[in-house]
């Protein structure tokens, strides 16, 4: 069995607890001889500022560069408020977006039977949920120039970000939503502004026109991001994938997240183009959730998100579907038998903290 | 009593179906005695650029100016999908809102309690709802320049938005926030995503010095607009005021809006700077909801948002409290009396059409 090489980035806040839990499910499988991982642990956010002024030091990303997957915690925390823009925590995780040219965010929401109660929305609209965002990561504002605060004197000072898309990136996340459209329900939901942005009318021409071109069987459908957001909340099973930029992906991700009532419980992918020599893909996993510094360090953050990163890690970057199969299907059995950590916590439910939430999962694996 | 110019714009879809309401409502008063309207009428949108080749005409501009209030309906629709960007519908909202210097845009989310069922979330969450979204109207991403697609040559386009705020305009929004707070219960949220953009560190900052410096006994409290959404959607109660530019402002608005399931209902006022001169303002009252061209026509629409952002027009822009308070309880009555339009019909409500849902609530007025 080839040795694959993870690097474990737990980050700040309930990250490193989080991380934890999945380095026990890494070392399991190395014990039963059902995978051979070798694991690297570096810092990144607040405790790599800490350590080297840097939110993720030019070393640790030399080995995420050489890694065949990284894992990713969480980053951020009052405690770092006050750093320079260019060293705040989440420059460290937006360095690796872009270095390693994760372009594809898949941010699946489901909502676990199990926890269909704990939903704000009712439950006749968000059982049986099942969409996935995928979200375009190393463009938009996030990344274009200038983005800068100038001062103009007078007191007066003027803050610029810019937007910018080319063509061959809506054309490579277009293509990535069909793709996945297809192994799914075959419906694409594309997402922009095109009636207020110039970006949104290229996003909606091109996605047109792969469509046509590409993957005329699938079934594409255009929304405003204003009224998208509005029908998630409505009726988000309407949707299958939903294709959007960095920003609107930023905030529709988290909507459609906080819907299934399932926030710490959800995971996501990001990755990078096939490499055409070796059939690999660079991949960052991380949960949807913050780092929640309020629970840090108390044991009772749940982990649930990170061990579901960690099988969309099996399923994408190892191709062990069984494995990712089973493990997901440990963390809704484990849920079922009513094992809470308590930010789902329910009556009658059995409270657990974020290492026996650990093994009760590890244990039904 | 001196006569007030009132334009009207009801532009394209269910917009004169609803404008048609109120123009009998201004009609009633007139008539009463306890106003003095004058009202003038005029195209925009698809409309307009139907007639003018311009989605607003340049004669209308200068009505618009001259007016003591807009009353905006609708724009869009499919047939207008293929028109040239600088042409299309909305193009003649955002001049109004740019040209009138409109930069204050208050979006009220509230939860009429005989339509706490239409909503998808649970009805204890929703219940008793009041939230003001102020969204930023004449700045940011909207504005900015550049905003263009290039040509770059080789089949491939680049497509950029500008998001661009000066000190001023941050200033400004957070004294109307702090302003409007302090006639409600006392606390503002600003939104921004100061974790990856310049201009929401620039944001962050202004608003937190003027509260500082002008607004210290109101409660500040400074949020992620994604965690922020989230939120929303979590508890919508935790708010009061909630202050953010103009794109997030107008994601956030519209899933407020759809919250309280009585999006149909919810209207909308975007005012500019008080004159020092004669102490007025100018001033634009739509409803939150667009020009829905499928139901166009059939005289189902629900004129309910379009009736309360006159009710916002006759309080903000004529100081005519008393009958603002009249308007908007006649409308809660008439919902409690069961008398609905087909949007949001509840069984064993009387089903009405738009003539009828005035004409009930003019006799409740
Ligand atoms: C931490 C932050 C930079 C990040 C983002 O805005 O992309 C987060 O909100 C996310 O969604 O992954
Ligand atoms: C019609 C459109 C230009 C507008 C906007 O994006 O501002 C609308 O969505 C709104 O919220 O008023």
């Amino acid at each position: 069995m080839n040795t694959s090489k993870l690097l474990l980035l737990p980050g700040d806040g309930i990250g490193p607890e989080a991380m934890a839990e999945v380095e026990k499910i890494v070392g399991f499988m190395n014990d039963e001889g059902v995978a051979s991982f070798a694991t690297e642990k570096a810092l990144v956010g607040g405790s790599a500022y800490d350590a080297h002024g840097e939110a993720i030091a030019d070393a640790d990303m030399e080995t995420a560069l050489a890694a065949d997957a990284v894992l990713f915690g969480a980053v951020g925390g009052p405690k770092w408020d006050s750093v320079p823009y260019d060293q705040r925590p989440e420059a460290g995780l937006l360095r690796l977006r872009k270095d390693l040219k994760l372009f594809a965010n898949l941010r699946p929401a489901i909502c676990y039977p199990a926890l269909a109660d704990a939903s704000s929305l009712k439950p006749e609209i968000i059982e049986g949920l099942d969409i996935l965002i995928l979200r375009e990561l190393t463009g938009g504002v996030y990344f274009g120039e200038p983005k800068e605060i100038i001062d103009l004197g007078n007191g007066q000072k003027r803050g610029i970000d810019t937007q910018v898309y080319d063509t061959y990136e809506i054309e490579r996340i277009a293509r990535a939503a069909f793709e996945l459209a297809r192994t799914r329900r075959g419906k694409v939901t594309s997402m922009e502004k095109r009636n207020v942005m110039k970006s949104g009318v290229l996003w909606n021409e091109v996605v047109t026109r792969v469509h046509r071109e590409e993957f005329s069987d699938l079934q594409l459908e255009h929304m405003l991001a204003d009224a998208g957001g509005m029908q998630l909340v409505r009726a988000p099973k309407q949707f299958d994938v939903i294709v959007t930029d960095n920003l609107f992906g930023d905030m529709l991700s988290d909507i459609a997240a906080m819907l299934t009532g399932s926030l710490g419980m959800l995971p996501s992918a990001s990755l990078g183009a096939e490499d055409p020599a070796t059939g690999k893909r660079k991949a960052l996993y991380e949960p949807v959730h913050g780092s929640a510094p309020d629970i840090a360090g108390q044991g009772v953050a749940n982990p649930i998100a990170m061990i579901a990163s960690f099988a969309m890690c099996l399923r994408y970057s190892f191709q062990k579907v069984r494995e990712a199969d089973a493990l997901e299907a440990a963390i809704a059995e484990v849920l079922e038998k009513g094992i809470r950590t308590p930010d789902i916590m329910a009556p009658g439910a059995t409270r657990v903290g974020t290492v026996e939430m650990g093994a009760a999962i590890r244990s039904a694996f």
